[in-house]
């Protein structure tokens, strides 16, 4: 679904909250499986997030039973009327990128509300998701600046423009969706300046914003993720919220730090 | 496996081409399914090329009997003694990049040879898969100079040290591992030029070669790829092989087509 609808989400329950579905093997409890896990996450925040955001590596890394799980957890989100964000960050070009538009944004098992991917290919790589994002109101997050501590290494390049690489990267995939209605960014909570600074040249655009919480972001530098108006941003939490013993009021309590940073 | 056994298997073969296992649906003949349409073109290759390359997107977009097919493929493809190189260009970082290195190289179902990375992240984003191939023998090759038209969108860009993007990118990977043995690199055939420049900048590395046939790439266009003694790379090639009547017959040819510029 397109980001309307995300946005539509967010401000019924006044919560700017992705819950990341991150089962590490670790954190399943005794007796549970893949799906199962994520069953009690998603019954546990339901009522309070309106998006999850299911990692498929660590499905993936179960093999057919992994993916079993994966497809049943998507279901069962969507069912509990979540927005689902497929943690895929998915990276090809024409009919390969094709194929996996329809697997993460399609009608299939695996089919999401959106999907996160990966530029580094160049516009080939995202058209053909924003194609299928047309065709079935969904939604991208495309990766330009990331949470992690090497982010930098090719992301911060300076270029000949004298800026740097991920401001490339927003620049190539704001040309191909002016609207900011399909094509998101991910840019890390980590990176609060980054934040700030794209924000004020892509006003229009949707922001996933992993790295709060664990990771060393906080309420206070995801702030400047958000538009003047609290809006056009969510903020992924996984292991705040999915190891907590109580997940619900893990999730208030990130809902709650968040909200009171917006100015509303 | 190292690229030591995938250069025995091209040694032993004479053969420098990985047949690319890319199932578009429209490809599949009247009762053939994913994994018997595979079977029939590794039956036909397995004694004139070292590799093949299962790509990721075709099966995920299949769903949960996608990933299976795709485990029934590189199973057999192991069992008839190929090197089996999965097409997944996975990309993330920390636990996440872990789980990826272990489905693709690990003893799990879906556990290949080597797999293809993307290298947006930076190194956090690299190091978990050459973590992995270290310990089971694998290697991987991450994304350095596409073959797709918009590549150069990002990768070509010149950034202040005169060098442009990709070139930063095989440096931050050949800082990983100086070696070569693990982490080679996709340089696609469609850029000779670069081709050209990367193999006399990083003289040990292994280079993956897609872009070969239906993209335009040909036999002149991607000898820059070989070291001087015919050796390190490795050409892909997909439709011109698996869409043809005879397979084998087309496969004989793409391996002399190849062995006609390389100096031995």
């Amino acid at each position: 679904m397109s980001f309307t609808r995300l946005q539509k989400l967010i401000n019924e329950k006044n919560c700017r909250i992705v819950v990341g579905l991150d089962p590490r093997p670790n954190m399943l409890r005794v007796g549970e499986t893949l799906f199962s896990w994520g069953k009690r996450i998603i019954d546990a925040v339901a009522e309070i997030v309106p998006a999850v955001k299911p990692q498929a590596a660590f499905y993936e890394a179960a093999g057919i039973a992994g993916i079993t799980a994966l497809s049943e957890t998507v279901q069962y989100a969507k069912q509990r009327g979540l927005y689902v964000i497929m943690d895929a960050k998915r990276g090809d070009i024409g009919s390969t990128a094709e194929a996996y538009a329809e697997a993460y944004l399609g009608i299939g098992e695996l089919g999401c509300d959106c999907v996160t991917v990966n530029p580094y290919l160049g516009s080939d790589g995202i058209k053909p998701f924003l194609v299928q994002a047309e065709s079935n109101d969904g939604a991208l997050f495309a990766l330009v600046k990331t949470s992690n501590p090497s982010s930098g290494e090719l992301q911060d390049v300076i270029t000949d423009s004298g800026k740097p690489v991920y401001i490339r990267t927003a620049s190539m995939l704001g040309a191909l969706d002016a609207s900011g209605e399909r094509i998101g960014f991910v840019v890390g909570a980590t990176y609060p300046e980054q934040l700030a600074e794209l924000r004020a040249m892509f006003p229009k655009s949707f922001f996933l914003v992993p790295g709060y919480g664990a990771q060393g972001g906080t309420a206070a530098s995801v702030a400047a993720a958000f538009s003047a108006d609290g809006s056009l941003a969510i903020v992924n939490s996984s292991r705040g919220i999915i190891t907590a013993d109580d997940p619900r009021a893990a999730a208030v309590a990130a809902r709650d730090d968040i909200n009171s940073v917006i100015c509303k």
